[in-house]
């Protein structure tokens, strides 16, 4: 398990993989379609079928979510990861009922918060693979880490 | 109910409402932030106390959910929506147990997609606003409509 990381551990460049591989199954995508994203291509294999994505698919929201689940696995920020934002988010290829998706974060910048003096904003970019090594997600994402060394 | 919507209904400036308000249960965010967010504050109102947010509140992935669950519900695009992309997205308030959310969604742009011609883009800003009218989420989102009158 990482060690809790502070604002100062972080700098341009650094990666962190996700820890495993989630994988996705077609009553997680039914279950998560039903209750926020309640649209044929999300909920009914069939009906699916006839659609855009040919055939059943995770909610692009579900994906981010479970991205999610995979970032705060793999990136412990002291006190939790608080989001401050999402610059971009696409989704490049359906994720389908058992695939397994991994992450791939990038810091890509570090700076002082000109708001809150006693945290500083990491923004990074995430990279959403599939069991094919397909990119099905990308993101650029903006979250809070406290500073060790309180001004 | 409204009826089913094509690239061409849509136009600058239209605005949609959600048709209800949703109610987030302490008991929702806790499912929910075991599942995609497991930490302190999304999980436990004792240790949220403690945190960044002093107490519950839901996870940013819930609430972004949520409103796609509101604007599902509120703009009928034939075929379903299709998701393109977020260029933008953030979390203003937290969301608290018994919070109630509602969704104002404005379309932006639209225009003719260059790689599927059988289909336009559909840029929109939703505006998310809890039940004393703070909002607690903006987001900027793109989507596919399809073409009434094919090519």
């Amino acid at each position: 398990m990482p060690q809790e990381m502070y604002f100062e551990d972080f700098f341009p460049g650094q990666t962190f993989d996700s820890e495993r591989s989630y994988r996705v199954s077609a009553k997680e995508i039914i279950s998560f379609g039903e209750k926020y994203d309640p649209q044929p291509f999300h909920i009914d294999e069939t009906a699916g079928k006839n659609s855009f994505f040919s055939g059943l698919c995770a909610s692009g929201w579900l994906t981010a979510a479970i991205v999610m689940r995979l970032r705060v696995e793999s990136i412990k920020v002291a006190g939790g990861m608080i989001g401050a934002g999402v610059e971009e988010m696409r989704w490049t290829q359906p994720v389908r009922p058992d695939d397994s998706i991994r992450t791939q974060a990038e810091i890509l910048q570090v700076r002082h918060s000109a708001t809150r003096p006693e945290y500083g904003v990491i923004r990074s970019q995430t990279t959403v693979f599939n069991q094919r090594d397909e990119v099905v997600m990308r993101s650029i994402v903006n979250w809070l880490a406290p500073l060790r060394d309180k001004k």
